[in-house]
């Protein structure tokens, strides 16, 4: 019987175990540690895998990341460079994360925390707010997760644009390409999205310049940044400079330098930032698993495996 | 000179004033009660006006409402019932409307505020979370802004549904229509979205007994309610009662029987209630005064008003 190995001891792997059983009721699933004979594994499915746990399997045909995202597994600096890494790619999760954009940016752009405070207080104050085609929000990184995040902003009614390696065709989204282009990209953004993959290009892309090139002419003067990609992208330092300075009006961060965010961190209390736990796109075991079920019985019916990650690229 | 006369006491009239100038210059723009001879005036944008005005001008052709819903000029029994009235539908209007609903559905989904208490308590928590399509949303009312918002709560992934007088057609979402199938599409929401005109028949709808129809078997429980119609619309002794009895999980109310809210009131302070302060459609007066314009300009070219009120309905 062909294995499947989880290897996620960061994770509650009962559910994962669970899940891969019902998506693949012909595989025997097994739990790293508890893996048994390591040339029994033909598949891998990994979150921050121990290094050497993964170049420890001698038949391992597909490695298969069990979230969104592959830095979790590339920074295992022993992975098999002769094994192809899958990357996850689920209208389950895709969803979650469209939700997480367009509620953030339309609190921010709705101003829900001066509303909150004046509930607080019983104020009854009903403030002018502008259109949403006068903010202009600008996701970088336009793959499945971006474009689809990108494509429901412009559909809520903001001004839309993205910016990513190649130039994408996106129904209302402007479309920018490229470091040429980035300066103009994030000149004409009142909001910056990032759902950028981490990769050794975009590590500190979120620094104070880039923060500085920001539009400042937008309906809050001061642009607004929502981070939901990964925590290596930005610098907190200079975040919290630009918020206190004012190159910054607001912030929303579900990822950190250091996750959890360490409780000295002046994130948490920041009256102008929005601290969420890595929880904008969850990983839904089910809808994961089926995924990569999928993955397999293509690979069995001798069809070529998607989503394989160009490691060159990161992503 | 054909004169228009603006009539909303309760409003700052000067960029009312402005706007329309700005969207008519032909017309001559006075503001009540600076008004000249009431034989000028033709035309009429209202809110909220004094009883008795508007009847007093004897060659008025046309009463345009300067807000949503025409409710807050019904209530003048002066009204003359000769004098076309016209209700306001604007672009803008409608997507500000469906800014709030899919803002209030997304934040109560992804349980923001339990996020928010979280990060004041500096507590790392990124508790599972279900989909968007395992909550049933149920729009009350499918006029143009419930048609809407209904069209974008489907598009971003929610179990939608509508109810309205006479069954609607819009993509993925489910169409009950007239009183006899009320309970059927309560019994199948987890979420109560109002976005009902103010009429006798609506008056009062959202009770106890209403409430207590709604689905208990979503993923909270208990069901939500947004009600962003009308404050006459709902019975606030029950909503709290409601919540209390854990008949309710959440509310959001953008409407009130007594606006402003009054102080005393237990809603203000309740923990899993969202105040807002009739705000969630601005009536931008340069937009609802281009509106009016266009509507102007097809009387002089002799075509046919839209959007004119049938007094029986209400709306």
């Amino acid at each position: 019987m062909t294995a499947f190995l989880i290897v996620a001891p960061s994770w509650p792997t009962d559910i994962w175990r669970q899940a891969m059983m019902t998506a693949a009721p012909a595989l025997d699933v097994r739990v790293w540690p508890d893996m048994g004979a390591p040339e029994d594994i033909s598949y891998a499915g990994a979150w921050l895998p121990p290094p050497g746990v993964l170049a420890g399997l001698p038949r391992l045909r597909v490695m298969f990341s069990l979230g969104a995202g592959v830095d979790a597994l590339l920074r295992d600096e022993t992975l098999p460079r002769n094994v192809p890494l899958v990357r996850v790619s689920d209208a389950d999760l895709t969803q979650r994360m469209s939700e997480y954009v367009v509620l953030q940016v339309l609190w921010h752009h709705r101003q829900q925390r001066r509303i909150d405070d004046n509930q607080r207080r019983k104020v009854w104050d009903s403030f002018a707010t502008h259109a949403a085609g006068d903010l202009r929000v600008g996701v970088m990184g336009l793959g499945v997760l971006g474009s689809d995040a990108a494509g429901k902003l412009a559909m809520m009614g903001f001004a839309v644009a993205g910016w990513s390696r190649t130039r994408k065709q996106i129904a209302g989204v402007q479309s920018f390409a490229g470091w040429d282009e980035f300066d103009a990209f994030l000149a004409r953004s009142d909001v910056l999205v990032s759902l950028l993959p981490a990769t050794a290009e975009t590590r500190g892309i979120i620094n104070y310049a880039t923060l500085r090139k920001l539009a400042r002419n937008g309906p809050f003067g001061a642009p607004i940044l929502i981070n939901a990609g990964r925590g290596a992208q930005q610098v907190e330092a200079d975040i919290l400079r630009a918020l206190d300075d004012g190159t910054l009006h607001a912030a929303t961060l579900d990822v950190f330098e250091t996750e959890p965010l360490p409780a000295h961190s002046p994130l948490w209390t920041h009256p102008r930032v929005v601290v969420t736990p890595h929880a904008a796109a969850d990983s839904d075991p089910a809808a994961i698993c089926r995924y990569i079920a999928g993955q397999i019985a293509r690979l069995e019916r001798c069809e070529a495996l998607q989503n394989v990650v160009d490691r060159q690229r990161g992503y």
